[in-house]
């Protein structure tokens, strides 16, 4: 996403270079310590899956300012009192500091650091706004992927989702970025061939109603497409009269190779077992079906309650954007300084965005049966509670990769293997009481 | 946004390019026509302001496929039985066909084409996933832009919007494309340094509360910046105490070069009151106070009726992510396909997706007081009725450019003439009635 040179320096908020420069020209050296944190959860949402370390990771490692960046920024209006060491400064930015963080596919909850940045203070602050804005939309996506996966199987059957996204995504990028973080929430595709590609994800497509309408007969759609991809052969059956194509295929030479047909509107629960029982009673039993249209988690809950025999389920806008939680409370706040008077802890204490001070780690405390019963935030530097586990660790060091982060693939199983230590009772998650340590409530006091 | 490199070929559905493969094996030669409608309004809209043009003719008009795309789709099991003609052709794509669009800052409805591509029908086909992304998210964002502008205008005094929604845009590109739209929706700036860039867009930006963390006193911190930004000095002082915060600057030195407050936590038509007072007290009347704090129209509205003495509004999440409309059900429909048997027209008839057949022209009726009074979508080659516009220009010719685009400046004037034109009645906007012409309709019953 970011290596080839897609992105800018300045694709950030002013203000992280203002304060920049402001620190530069006022000699200030400290080193920084940020953390990443959602301050609340969305109320549809009672955990969240981490999300997007790699592109964040990406981004750091690789960030830099052009001669062109700086030439922009010099021009700047606001700039004019600043001198040449700033730009020069900027020339050679690179990354120098360390990093810990959740790996992809842990669950938490609002108030647990996500991420961690120490590192010269100027550096530090400068990642910001891309931090926040790529960690925003992964983490988002593939909180909600979980939840429309768990509707897809919600009787035990497997079924799969498919993100269809990459068009009501906002922009192109957020497309590619929400494809990825779909898979790692247990979707099993995308449309997305650019998301295939760069991530490794298996790439999913039908045709669209304009490939039907563009022959004068739907059989002759069809047909044509088959010639061309024999195997890969999923139809789609409304664009006329659904039920009516259902017939029409039974009757079709390439019956038997047809992998599957679409529904893409109507009654997907009525025109699913309709067009099932079309399709059992000619043979076609290996047909696959798959729903597509606008579904989210309730209607993908209904329609397995109702028993609808389809196969895959296709989701577009309900993944990419996932309108009933579209952002998340995030934010990057400062939590302690380092210089020569030593540390020096940080908190903000404006109303209802208070933080806790301190370099801080997560520690999941299981039960005996492995499952979730308390989550503590204490100090970094704290050894876990009995039966619990860290859920920080460092990934950057001296702003090198301490070792490369997982495969996708193992951050997918990773989300999987946390899920089943966070069950359901009744259908809905129980909520994981948090704490802070002892030593982390004591700073806090100060 | 994508001249420069940053876009892929691949950014786009799977589909586009097997339909693409399947159009080429077939020797479909068709010339298609496409277009982009949205097929009902968000609940929460009553009308949507047309943007994305610039972007969405960057994309089409520097589309390619480099031999690293080419590669990859190759090895893509699905193009198994796709000969190498298919991908020679893609070697040497480029977009030779016609654009029809509505200019940014048009207000637009439902049903009403934004857009009309005509095409060999393998090009117009392959651009459907990434105009329908670039234009969704900037025609959400600019229409969220007008609401937010009128509800801090609504007691007829000036005040600013500014787009402070990088960090919570669905990724990095959905910031600067957000922070575009919001400009020409009416947002007097951003925080998008890139945006500011690429667009000429005025950037503007305060300081982190960590600036202030940073230092040991609030006063050495504003000091601080004061000292490398002595014009462009707006102070966070919601960090500790807004009240306290805004009484000490009564008694700085550099209390007269103090350009604005920012407040970004609490109640802030109580503190705005009181700080205005503090600020008024000491003779700072010129000292603006700029609020922030996941504002939204509903909460700036309400500020504006409490009479808070506010200058300019931060909208960051609300503005970037419109979470009360997060996405439009926008959609690339096929109307008509021209070939050698002459033009069929085509329109769908799945259920609830029903779409108009053939290129349609929107004309816009207007009063004797030049107020819109009917909107009537016709044919592309029917006339205006009396004292009607047509909204849809050409824009592409032959793959180029029929004229360059308006600057910026224009379309947001633009809109702001537009707006004139659809005022409201007792704070609401009036249903605009909208109905076919004779000739599309006797079309559509074909």
């Amino acid at each position: 996403m970011f290596k080839n040179g897609a992105s800018s320096g300045l694709q950030i908020d002013l203000y992280e270079l203002t304060m920049a420069a402001g620190y530069f020209q006022n000699d200030v050296r400290l080193t920084a310590g940020f953390e990443l944190i959602c301050h609340s959860m969305p109320p549809s949402r009672n955990f969240l899956v981490a999300c997007g370390l790699q592109q964040a990771l990406d981004y750091v490692l690789n960030l830099s300012f052009s001669p062109q960046d700086i030439a922009c920024l010099k021009a700047l209006p606001v700039f004019k009192n600043v001198g040449g060491g700033f730009f020069d400064y900027l020339k050679t930015f690179t990354f120098s500091g360390h990093i810990w963080a959740m790996p992809e596919g842990e669950i938490f909850f609002a108030r647990q650091p996500v991420l961690h940045v120490e590192a010269p203070i100027i550096e530090a602050q400068i990642l910001e706004t891309c931090l926040l804005a790529i960690m925003n939309i992964e983490i988002m996506v593939a909180t909600k992927a979980v939840r429309l996966v768990q509707a897809a199987v919600s009787d035990g059957k497997q079924r799969s989702i498919i993100d269809f996204g990459a068009r009501r995504a906002h922009g192109p990028q957020a497309g590619v970025l929400a494809a990825r973080a779909a898979y790692i929430g247990g979707a099993d595709g995308t449309s997305n061939v650019l998301a295939g590609q760069k991530f490794g994800i298996p790439v999913y497509g039908t045709m669209a109603h304009s490939w039907v309408e563009a022959f004068d007969r739907e059989e002759e759609a069809f047909g044509r497409f088959h010639r061309v991809f024999p195997r890969d052969t999923t139809l789609l059956i409304d664009t006329y009269d659904t039920l009516r194509a259902a017939d029409m295929i039974t009757g079709l030479a390439i019956r038997k190779q047809i992998k599957g047909v679409r529904l893409d509107s109507g009654n997907l629960a009525a025109l699913s077992k309709r067009v099932r029982k079309t399709l059992d009673g000619a043979g076609l039993n290996s047909v696959r079906i798959m729903a597509s249209g606008n579904l989210n988690e309730e209607k993908i809950l209904d329609l397995v309650r109702q028993k609808a025999p389809i196969d895959a389920f296709g989701v577009g806008t309900e993944l990419a954007a996932s309108p009933d939680a579209p952002s998340l409370d995030m934010t990057y706040k400062l939590v302690q300084t380092k210089g020569q008077e030593g540390v020096r802890f940080k908190a903000k204490k404006s109303p209802r965005k208070q933080t806790l001070p301190g370099q801080k780690q997560v520690f999941r405390i299981t039960d005996n049966k492995g499952r979730i019963s308390k989550d503590v935030i204490g100090l970094i530097h704290e050894s876990p509670p009995p039966q619990g586990r860290a859920l920080l660790h460092q990934v950057v060091k001296g702003g090198r990769m301490v070792r490369p982060l997982p495969p996708i693939e193992e951050s997918r199983r990773y989300l999987q293997k946390c899920l089943k230590q966070f069950p359901e009772v009744e259908g809905k998650r129980p909520l994981i009481p948090l704490c802070c340590s002892p030593a982390l409530l004591k700073l806090a006091a100060l």
